[in-house]
């Protein structure tokens, strides 16, 4: 393969990339930001934009049960595993107009220029647009690329309702024209087994690339996480004149000092050169029963516990049970972690990253390497054992909100370094 | 004075004691607790059964334009500061028996026993029956004790509303037979300074004298207290996943810390002898925004911190801000601690101590000391300036409860204490 000529090839494609994201853009700005519902409308103009603009270049397009669109550059050998590209279309309320579009947008552009170029893959070369990510809308993650694997957990298109009107998941795909009798009789649209890879470009939804002053990142893998969304804290409500310390049974205290704990952990897995977060993003005492001048007897709290090592995630599962038995004891209270859920790491593959810190050099790109501690469809794929590859495009401002900040030079750059890997995985 | 002949007419009283105690329970039982609301219905009866029976001893009977209801025993020179016994006589919702009438019980018997000896004091013996202690009802303290000394602060009677019913305290008092009018207009039924002393039983509101097997103590001092009861953190509410530690404004973690600060201030003032007590009894996430993946931007909590001395209150009034201001800067959020309340410490007279630690030797009782770390009238005759004591009695199962038990025997006991120190200051 001729890397400068591909290379060229992208970088001259620029418009139909500023295309597209315009026209998502004109679809689905609701007057503050961009909203893209799983299965709603923004997301169902999303798919048409990128089914009509990859009808233009020539591509087969195609859905499956779920809706998920698909535009295939037909390989030499059409039985082999095919590369996929891709990310999702849907967005989260008043979100920014770049959170999974941007890799949707970086597939096409990528088969536009191997097309302009005469390409032949030896394989597929797909850019799948995938349906309802965002955990926001149904409270369930990965729905399309999950569904379109078989992989949709069981009872979620009868049980899980969106959000924002109360319909169910099945009812809705329904609507868009998808077959939910069909996702459950099967067989699966995609084979993981089947599917030669999984490449997924997408802002960086974080600051990190921005303070670092690079446009693009290798992701090295996705944190997995344990969570706590409903521990509580049972303590004794009592009043605070007469209670003596050693008599106290302070669920605001012992809750904090859990806090404290988990957060001596994290530095102490920083300092050894691990990968840790923890997030409490809930912690309340009760509003129907608390007083500035009681004891507090309960705090329900939420704990969500992340790291790229499956070890680190095991030393987590261990020591918080601990902590929070030893805490108990030596405060008179009980915590009650309640049920925990889990997601396991998702591992890019070796060769993959290889490829890829190779195309960095190829390339002339300026480009650091970072794990993603949010998730992505990439994890889906990743979990389902598909060799799975992230690139990450610098955006200011965070995502999720209409302050989204993409420029079209970083995103360039991340298309250049898809195409590269794509047209090497392809060819062999 | 014979003392010994005056403990035993004390004791003969026993049965007035659990008369007075039957007639209550009997008057205010509400089928799950006892409920003498401020100038409500239960706490009525109790002062028409405290007035009946100090009318058949033969008392004067007299009420203020608060509705207090004092029994006189006339001393030889009228002129002269009169002794005062009592405490109050309303209860929390639902709450026991004994918090607040033993104290008024007591006076009674005291003065029974008084008059069973013939007992002609030098000044005016007077027991006082105290409306509206308890701050559940209108939200504010002493109501009663301080209306009674022309105390209550600029607005009470028109701003104070009855939690129950929403009508204003000026309304319920005049209900009552009260005269809101001359109360505003003054002078004060009770001029402080024209006061020999205060001298309240109460039972004690936690379990410190269960746990040490005593029956009664003597009061050191009361608790004063700085509170905060509507302080803040602001952080910044941020996506879990994308964001790195050190982006972090997380506002759950920023009030962890300034918990655990503060828990390490108690240890160190307990650990030099001196005291000391906090409550964080609310801290909250903000339930319209918080989730368990979101670092979260906000929490609200209270702070009720209380010594029996100034010097601490002091420290405290100028270390808290510090500790905030340190941590905020750390962890990047800021902290608005907002309005602070100051109640000054109780002081003890060290005269009436002094007369009742010779009391508990002659009366061979079992009595240990201890600070009061609730709040009581005797905190309102202090701060006024009233030479003020406290008998604390023995009570399990904490107060605001319908399970308070208090036994009649550690009651007698500190009903002798009480009319030892009466007897004794009445005859000077």
């Amino acid at each position: 393969m001729d890397v400068a000529a591909l290379d060229a090839a992208v970088s001259k494609r620029r418009g139909l990339a500023e295309r597209f994201f315009d026209a998502l853009h004109q679809a689905s700005f609701d007057g503050v930001g961009i909203t893209r519902a799983s299965y709603g409308e923004g997301e169902q103009k999303a798919h048409e934009i990128f089914a009509e603009l990859a009808r233009e270049l020539g591509l087969a397009v195609s859905r499956d049960a779920a809706v998920n669109t698909y535009a295939t550059l037909a390989g030499r050998d059409r039985s082999r595993p095919p590369v996929m590209i891709g990310s999702h279309l849907d967005s989260v309320a008043q979100g920014g107009n770049f959170d999974g579009a941007a890799g949707v947008v970086a597939g096409l552009v990528t088969l536009a220029a191997l097309l302009d170029l005469g390409f032949e893959p030896d394989r597929d070369l797909t850019v799948m647009g995938v349906r309802a990510e965002e955990s926001a809308w149904f409270g369930v993650s990965y729905i399309g690329s999950r569904a379109a694997m078989g992989l949709l957990p069981e009872g979620t298109l009868e049980t899980a309702r969106r959000a924002d009107d109360g319909v169910g998941l099945g009812e809705h795909m329904a609507r868009r024209g998808g077959d939910p009798e069909r996702l459950l009789a099967g067989p699966a649209h995609l084979d993981p087994a089947a599917l030669r890879c999984w490449i997924e470009p997408h802002i960086e939804q974080g600051p990190i690339l921005v303070q670092s002053r690079k446009p693009i990142a290798i992701v090295t893998g996705i944190r997995g996480n344990r969570r706590f969304p409903e521990a509580r804290c049972h303590g004794t409500y009592s009043h605070c004149g007469g209670e003596p310390r050693w008599n106290r049974s302070d669920a605001v205290l012992a809750a904090s000092e859990l806090m404290m704990g988990l957060d001596a952990l994290w530095d102490e897995i920083d300092g050894s050169g691990g990968d840790f977060a923890f997030t409490p993003g809930k912690m309340f005492t009760d509003a129907g029963r608390h007083a500035m001048t009681i004891v507090a007897g309960e705090v329900g709290f939420s704990l969500d516990l992340r790291s790229l090592h499956p070890e680190t995630l095991d030393l987590i599962e261990a020591r918080l049970p601990a902590l929070a038995a030893e805490i108990g004891a030596r405060r008179r209270v009980r915590f009650e972690l309640g049920a925990m859920t889990r997601a396991e790491p998702g591992v890019m593959a070796e060769a993959l990253l290889a490829r890829l810190r190779d195309g960095v050099g190829q390339l002339g790109l300026d480009a650091m390497e970072m794990p993603s501690g949010a998730a992505h469809d990439a994890a889906a794929f990743a979990a389902a054992g598909v060799p799975t590859a992230m690139i990450f495009i610098r955006n200011r401002n965070g995502s999720h909100n209409p302050d989204e900040a993409m420029e079209i030079d970083d995103f360039m750059g991340a298309t250049r370094l898809t195409a590269y890997l794509a047209a090497e995985v392809a060819s062999r």
